[in-house]
């Protein structure tokens, strides 16, 4: 059994082609029917604003399988330390004995979910994208950009954020990491979306924030901010207009994301699933005035194919 | 944060007076509503017949909580590994930060699961209990009257097994650790229960075993084998035919234990958790010759329990 820190598994996984290809194949064979991926196990820690989540999956035929444990304390950051946190142990799935554990402290969860957006995009957007709105400026959103860079031509992003100073902070760091990237900090979601050939939205908000009036013609939206019942960071009717909506999964989406906009009830379009997009091999948009919408909110699958890509890299010590 | 493998934890935990009361209190918890318990997460792997399962809860006010992961994979005997495996993670409950991960193997979960059983008997057989039978010959037929003699003067052991020579071997290990116990084989369940004062289910059956007809007055029952939802070990008549029905979790036991003989319906008697048995501090059984019986399913607070207890009796390492 061996033993990784986060810094072992940050020289080998990085936002790059292959690791996007791992949790691509991942989302794939989710499409095809060939996961095995149970509810998430999650647990409130009331009087520490805590919560931790359990995520796991198994792609059949595969050697290993992940679990992912995930706390999230949020006052953490009032005692310097960071809100999220966790590990990743990739089990044999062969005996179930623990080939390693991965104390990535949320790094790869930062990197799936990334890639995750730029996924959506990759299979959702118009090809000839090159202007991205960002909403939010903490990690994601910097990570969900990088990536997207992965699968489109990226040259501008507008960037809006409820607290100024931190959209302008994000505006240098991306500047300082892109060089040849324009970064417009924007002072309303409107101004930020309105040319944008991609939204991305990547807050912890509770109450939504983009709406169908924010919607360029042939835009593709990346919704990964919400993942639990509490949040939710589009209004219904970003999902009405949309031509084509998809969910990493549906249940989830119902549960802890988009979806929950008709809780009970039947949402008056079709809903489909992010593998089974990318395992038809046909984009659903088949116009470039279409509007697509993508809500993530974080699959087991990620999980299980980013730690095996992971540990593939990983060598053991002597 | 702090690794720990199953020797160093075995040099610590043992069947002993503090572990006990360890378990029970956080059973008292969970009977007091202090518990956050979720349901358990569950995975099959089915090509190669194994599953995994990850239970978790938090006592409130509590410092620590832990997640246990336990693999099953039934067919590694025949490639001389264990079928039962796995890890607990010890949380801070208030930063989330990782405090130790106890690779125990499993060895909590036998233990955590033996004082179940005596903790159940503690409170519902009768003090005078002398006389146990135990069904199955495995770790925890062995493990479950180990634990009963910490609450009641075994004397005498009764012992059925599908495998006699797995009896007998049993009767032989368990007089060598016990050489003041007699341990009888018997040829057959009514054999084995006639004069029992406490009865052990122990076995992976997924049909029932015991039926009325094997039960003296007066006898306590504890069935701990069943503990997913193609397992049972008590006939409807068990159940029916007792005074006093008690679960580890009334909800596992519908899904994962003896109630599911009432699938969909409601039992014809009144089902009590354990935690709200101990919570009350006085045991249901009021008369010598009443039946009582108790399904213990294997509860998350356990783990948490076991392995706080743990926790503070490892020394970190220098």
């Amino acid at each position: 059994m061996e033993l990784y820190n986060r810094t072992q598994i940050q020289n080998v996984v990085t936002l790059d082609q292959a690791a996007l290809e791992a949790v691509e194949a991942g989302f794939r064979a989710l499409g095809q029917g060939q996961v095995v991926q149970p509810p998430i196990l999650s647990m409130a820690i009331e009087e520490s604003n805590g919560e931790v989540d359990v995520k796991t999956a198994h792609i059949r035929g595969n050697d290993r399988f992940a679990i992912k444990v995930s706390p999230g304390f949020f006052d953490n950051p009032s005692i310097g330390l960071p809100s999220l946190n966790g590990l990743m142990i990739v089990f044999s799935a062969k005996t179930g004995l623990v080939e390693a554990v991965l104390f990535d402290e949320g790094y790869l969860t930062d990197i799936r979910t990334a890639l995750a957006g730029a996924i959506a995009a990759k299979h959702l957007s118009r090809e000839e994208s090159r202007r991205a709105a960002v909403i939010g400026a903490g990690v994601q959103a910097e990570l969900q950009i990088a990536a997207l860079k992965l699968v489109r031509d990226i040259d501008t992003v507008d960037v809006w954020a409820r607290d100024t100073d931190r959209a302008s902070a994000y505006a240098e760091r991306m500047r300082a990491r892109f060089p040849d990237l324009t970064v417009n900090v924007q002072s309303d979601i409107k101004s930020a979306c309105r040319q944008a050939d991609v939204i991305v939205t990547t807050t912890p908000s509770k109450s939504p924030l983009l709406d169908d009036s924010h919607l360029p013609m042939g835009v593709h939206v990346t919704a990964m901010g919400s993942d639990s019942p509490e949040k939710r960071e589009l209004e219904a009717s970003v999902m009405t207009r949309a031509d084509v909506f998809v969910a990493d999964t549906r249940a989830q989406s119902e549960t802890n994301g988009e979806l929950k906009a008709w809780a009970g009830s039947t949402p008056p379009f079709e809903v489909r699933e992010l593998g089974q997009v990318i395992a038809s091999s046909q984009s659903p948009r088949n116009r470039a005035d279409q509007i697509t919408v993508c809500d993530l909110t974080g699959t087991g699958v990620q999980d299980t194919a980013i730690a095996g890509f992971a540990l593939s890299h990983l060598t053991p010590a002597p």
